[in-house]
């Protein structure tokens, strides 16, 4: 990932002076840049007391207004005003790097760059000496702060065609050495009362439905969004979390968002209804600490995607440019992984992850579960676990994910219990050693289970032991989960230690080449780009909520929470009736199965699920067949329709390396699907999901090879499905496809559909 | 250990009902039981709205007045009223256990015990139900309480004939299984105004001079009774910690604190003025939660010690006996250890711990330490610690330790940094393989030091690595600190979180075979007879407070600090003037040089530091053959007399078996002192040390061999000497002693005496 910058630094000599010149309509911005293709706009600088500030424009029409940047610290002093411009920098950059996993083979990282050093000049300060030593024996300064610095904060502008990212930056010579922010004065003013796709503001969960509404209705109707949760902390009325798609009403589409978060808490925003002023609102730790600073550092990218059209919205990169290359430098262990689980019977009632009711409370080392009645309904037990490994095998997976393997699960929820499992000893009836063999010798993989109950404390004392346990039996990824209230007490899933675990358990897996998915933990931000064992994340309301996700709702992450990373949304629950799924419980599911198989297109995830029970697809061999067959790593994508919380419709080339990479299974079902007769053909998916209203999809194959004819397979909505109603009833055509052939596929309410072709 | 029980169960069948009878004074107190010589007496019972209370008496006379049990939980509810006493058992005990390391060779175990069950029956509960299991398809109630139980506490009191030690008990088949203490409830009423050596409640630091008052003076002085420390968070006026030694107009000696404290805060003990009733004040988390509990679970000993003469007071066992036995079963590698440190040095700023000025902040794998120019004052330098190793070598030392090794030093304090130090990487100057293989070559360990800055979050992430570090170099014994602000944020030194820490670092530091010597972590309270690789703590204050430290300070540490466990005092301190030992610094220590060296023995701790530079000790070589010749490890402990802040005299016969073990140095000191000529003497060292008046010290030989000459070495005060006038003036004689002969020591203000007995 070699990259390539031409670099156009231009200090301005007269910065030092005060009383910067107009360059531009408003006086105090004195600066800025444009985007590449010179779309955009930023524009900085400070007023006349010394605030910073920045503004966005697009064409000219203001994006985000004049905006405040800067911080309160705890001791009381600010980052807020009384700043001198001191120097401005620009660069620019055009690489393009390669995703170890990702939307498509190539990335282009191309920015126009702006770094605009501001200092607070302390009173009577002696003049800046060069260097940071402070051996002179006579010295009798700081001896932290040599050259007599007053506090110096960097605002880095990066403009794309897509969108800002702007960070803050503290250099090492700076009267700031440790510092700890009260707030995080940073500002969002948009220009309009912009309709918004929103979920509640929350220092613990982004399991949310969403909610459309202009900007001046969040506060009113934020509380009615929330639903119970095992961990939810609200902090305002008018509170929202990023990624926030809007809409103008002139059509653009804004989205907030952060990138790289690391060693920082996570930002939500508070919405001032009255001004339309977004401003960051960070989770604070224990002890209301909103971030502590050791300079020389940086905070995340702020950014806001700016885009004429939704489509562009899912296809820029701006998250995952703004993170750092790949920090692993053998990748070749990390594969994208498509699974199946003992799960969905436990999430559905079916079965338990526990295993006795015999105890009224477990202590680990204690509780001697071999003198235990079993309850007879555990899920993780040897017959069962064979049963999905043989039938994961038979259609192409590459894992099996068992959830329920450990002892602890009478007791782990809701205690805040310290010690809750110990994450390597498994259950009398779940044999590690000897089911892990059946899976090896079936070409598949289990996948190993890490619920940490949120005590991360626990968890750090046992992972290394926890993880050299995957390594002896052969287990390379986790899913690790977060749920419940944190341990350490008073921290919030999204507060700075906790962010700081997140990575120190993706960077210690690393070390054991081990992927991760973590459930429940923070939104991503990007960080899979640098650490790309990071294979997923759950971070909203996945398939688990079961009824009570509305049908728009995949019709919008797309557009916000998978812009930080892919999401382990678990799709292809082909039974929307629990009663059926496990006789006794109740609760429909609001999707046709054409829009569970579109799933696998339109969300983007290296890691891809197929969450149903094994009874339920052998039910619907035909639509199970494009589960067998859809890839889950691509060389290119193409978003051929979209509008938030309507619909999404992509096309997908699958990347060849990824299917041919010598994984543990070898031939996969998209293996066996590109690879047909042994020779790779020309593949693509095609994948449509649809919201609350029905929606006829057009899919212009301009994207397949001139002259080349194609077998074309369509699973679509029958055309009474809905999700309702009718949530079982599709249409399987198969038709032969050729470039600037144009298909029309009318998708249900909640419906969906997939398509797969293949050069004949 | 085997313990011999002959166990008196007597359940009272009637007790079921409520009403009983008065069987004494105290009509509600229907139950008690005496101490095995009768002298001590505790009766409990409940009040007529269901209020556990207990009392204690001596010889009739009340020690602790009505005192009520009990708790207040989090969710609302209270464990303090509506209780019906349901069962009553009595047991008893006697045998005596051999400590690893100790004051003496056998320690006996003997009390009366009573266990009284209380439960709060339930509104229409079920009738009881036998057994716990809930596999009955049809049964309907709470699964973790099957037999329909109310929540259930137990009061275990153990009566010994120098104190009393009670507990709470909540045993599993209980309406109880989670709940979160908000208040535990827990009385001492006082019969009187007693006369208290006291420090002010903290949830921090226990480094506080001691002040001797009146209870009801208590509040008035708290507060000026603080002194800036690293960490330091009072919580009440009238707040004091334990132990807590009290003596009353009568001359009895009582003393609360507590013993066992495992996974539960520490307490403090808040006074109510008016009525003298000290009440339990955990150390809440940073939740506010002062106890997090899963029954089945035991809360620490509540322990009331009683004698009528002080000497029985330095003599009790009583918290010892409440801990667990040895949970190690090979304790052949810990040994007592008498070492000499790269520590004063840093302490009175002749050198630094810190390598270079030359960085305002370290940031740890970035900082390149061999790019920066060194201060020049590292103490930690080869050539310097090789000096160390060659002088303790020489005088018969087992160990130096060495402080400052380690990069981070920097900016380690103050700053709350998580990431503050990785426990594995010396500075340039220390070359760790080199210096380790030198002072093996003379039968010298070095000692590690884990400098924390209370970051154990970081602590705990790096143990096992820097674990592993010390037995793949040697080091067997790691002193660790615990300086400044608790991370993680909001918790305190003593909440419930640290103490879990505390032990977990100890546990994970046995199953490496390595010592533990805690500084600023909790007071002890007994574990290191569970864990007698806990050779030693601070968690008072200790000699590095140098001229703050008040005359009577080390007169009261063996009536409270040390009643826990051994204290890392560091004596040996023969240089009082910091101007002499460090050019340019300033303060003197308010002790004489034979006060200095009666610590060895007042003192009991199986590490004992000889503190001083070796260029002190050059300067002194007479008195310091006393701290060669000192044992550290004993079979038999006499209090020859005894009064808090004012004098104690200690003999003490050294245990042959520990000095013959086979340590890595073999010869050391004591060694040679004991088995001179090579075969062993009868020998005991006795010590005296003295407050803020003079005092003679009249020491009655009786312990010696009858018939047996010995050679007597007397280090004592000279007729001058004067902790502030004149601290250096000291004479030592050699005369022949023999049992029966009585010697008088005169012991200065701030003085004392050593006394050798060799036999001839």
């Amino acid at each position: 990932m070699k990259r390539i910058i031409s670099a156009i630094v231009a200090v301005a000599a007269a910065l030092m002076a005060t009383g910067c010149t107009s360059v531009n309509e408003a006086p105090d911005l004195a600066y800025s840049i444009n985007s590449p293709d010179g779309t955009l706009t930023v524009y900085a600088g400070i007023t006349a007391d010394g605030t910073p500030l920045y503004r966005l424009e697009r064409n000219g029409e203001a994006v985000v207004l004049p905006s405040r940047l800067g911080f309160e610290l705890t001791d009381g002093s600010s980052l807020a005003d009384g700043f001198t411009i001191t120097k401005v920098e620009y660069d620019t950059a055009d690489e393009t790097w390669h995703p170890v996993w990702g939307e498509e083979r190539d990335i282009r990282n191309h920015y126009n760059e702006m770094l605009i050093t501001c200092e607070q000049r302390p009173e009577g300060a002696k003049a800046p000496q060069s260097g940071v030593g402070a051996t002179d024996p006579d010295y009798t300064g700081d001896p932290g702060n040599p050259s007599g610095k007053g506090a110096v904060m960097q605002i880095r502008f990066r403009l794309y065609d897509d969108g800002l990212g702007f960070r803050y930056e503290f250099p090492q010579d700076n009267k700031l050495r440790y510092f700890n922010i009260k707030e995080e004065l940073t500002e969002f003013a948009m220009s309009g009362d912009h309709t918004a796709w929103w979920i509640s503001g929350d220092y613990d969960t982004q399991e949310y439905n969403y909610t459309c509404s202009r900007l001046s209705e969040i506060g009113a109707h934020s509380g009615s969004t929330r639903i119970n949760n095992a961990s939810a902390t609200g902090f305002s009325d008018a509170g929202v979390q990023t990624a926030l798609q809007m809409k103008t009403d002139d059509g653009l589409y804004i989205n907030l968002h952060e990138a790289a978060v690391v060693n920082y808490p996570t930002t939500n925003l508070a919405l001032d209804e009255r001004r339309m002023v977004f401003r960051t609102w960070l989770t604070p730790d224990a002890e209301g600490v909103k971030g502590r600073m050791q300079a020389p550092c940086v905070t995340p990218w702020r950014t806001v995607q700016v885009c004429d059209d939704a489509r562009k919205v899912l296809a820029s990169r701006l998250i995952l440019n703004l993170n750092e290359p790949c920090a692993i430098d053998d990748v070749s262990w990390i594969h994208p992984v498509k699974y199946m689980g003992v799960w969905w019977e436990m999430i559905t009632g079916k079965t338990q992850w526990s295993y006795t009711w015999d105890v009224p409370s477990v202590q680990l080392g204690v509780t001697d579960y071999r003198a235990l009645k079993p309850h007879g309904q555990h899920g993780a037990n040897n017959e069962n676990v064979m049963r999905y490994i043989d039938f994961a095998a038979a259609n192409g997976f590459d894992a099996v994910l068992v959830e329920g393997w450990n002892e602890g699960w009478e007791d782990w929820f809701g205690c805040q219990k310290d010690y809750v499992f110990d994450f390597v000893t498994p259950y009398p009836d779940f044999d590690l050693e000897r089911l892990n063999a059946y899976a090896h010798a079936k070409g598949i993989r289990l996948v190993m289970h890490h619920e940490t109950s949120s005590s991360t404390v626990n968890y750090e004392r046992h992972m290394e032991a926890a993880y050299q346990l995957m390594n002896r039996y052969g287990y390379d990824a986790v899913k690790s989960g977060y749920v419940g209230n944190i341990i350490p007490y008073g921290e919030h899933h999204y507060s700075q230690p906790l962010i700081n675990h997140y990575l120190y358990a993706i960077q210690r897996a690393a070390e054991h080449h081990i992927m991760v998915n973590a459930h429940e933990a923070v939104r991503p931000t990007g960080l899979c780009r640098t650490w790309p064992n990071l294979i997923g994340n759950e971070s909203a309301m996945g398939t688990e909520y079961r009824g009570a996700i509305n049908p728009g709702h995949t019709c919008i992450l797309p557009f916000t929470r998978l812009q930080g990373g892919p999401m382990d949304y678990t799709p292809g629950i082909l039974e929307q009736d629990m009663s059926i799924t496990a006789p006794g419980q109740h609760g429909k599911m609001r999707h046709t199965i054409a829009n569970q198989l579109g799933l696998y297109v339109t969300f983007y995830s290296p890691l891809q699920m197929a969450a149903d029970l094994p009874e339920n697809y052998e039910r619907f061999p035909d639509a199970f067949q494009f589960i067998k067959d859809v890839a889950v790593d691509w060389d290119e994508s193409l978003y051929l329709e979209a509008e938030p919380g309507e619909y999404i419709v992509t096309a997908r080339k699958p990347r060849l390396q990824t299917l041919n990479s010598g994984r543990l299974s070898g031939k996969s079902g998209a293996y066996q699907f590109v690879y047909k007769d042994g020779k790779p053909h020309d593949v693509w998916y095609v994948g449509g999901v649809c919201g609350d209203k029905a929606h006829e999809a057009t899919v212009a194959l301009d994207f397949l090879t001139p002259g080349v004819r194609y077998e074309a397979v369509l699973y679509a909505d029958a055309p009474d499905a809905d999700c309702d109603s009718a949530p079982q009833t599709y249409v399987i055509s198969r038709s032969e496809a050729a470039a600037g052939d144009v298909i029309k596929v009318p998708m249900a309410r909640g419906g969906g559909f997939a398509l797969s072709l293949r050069s004949l």
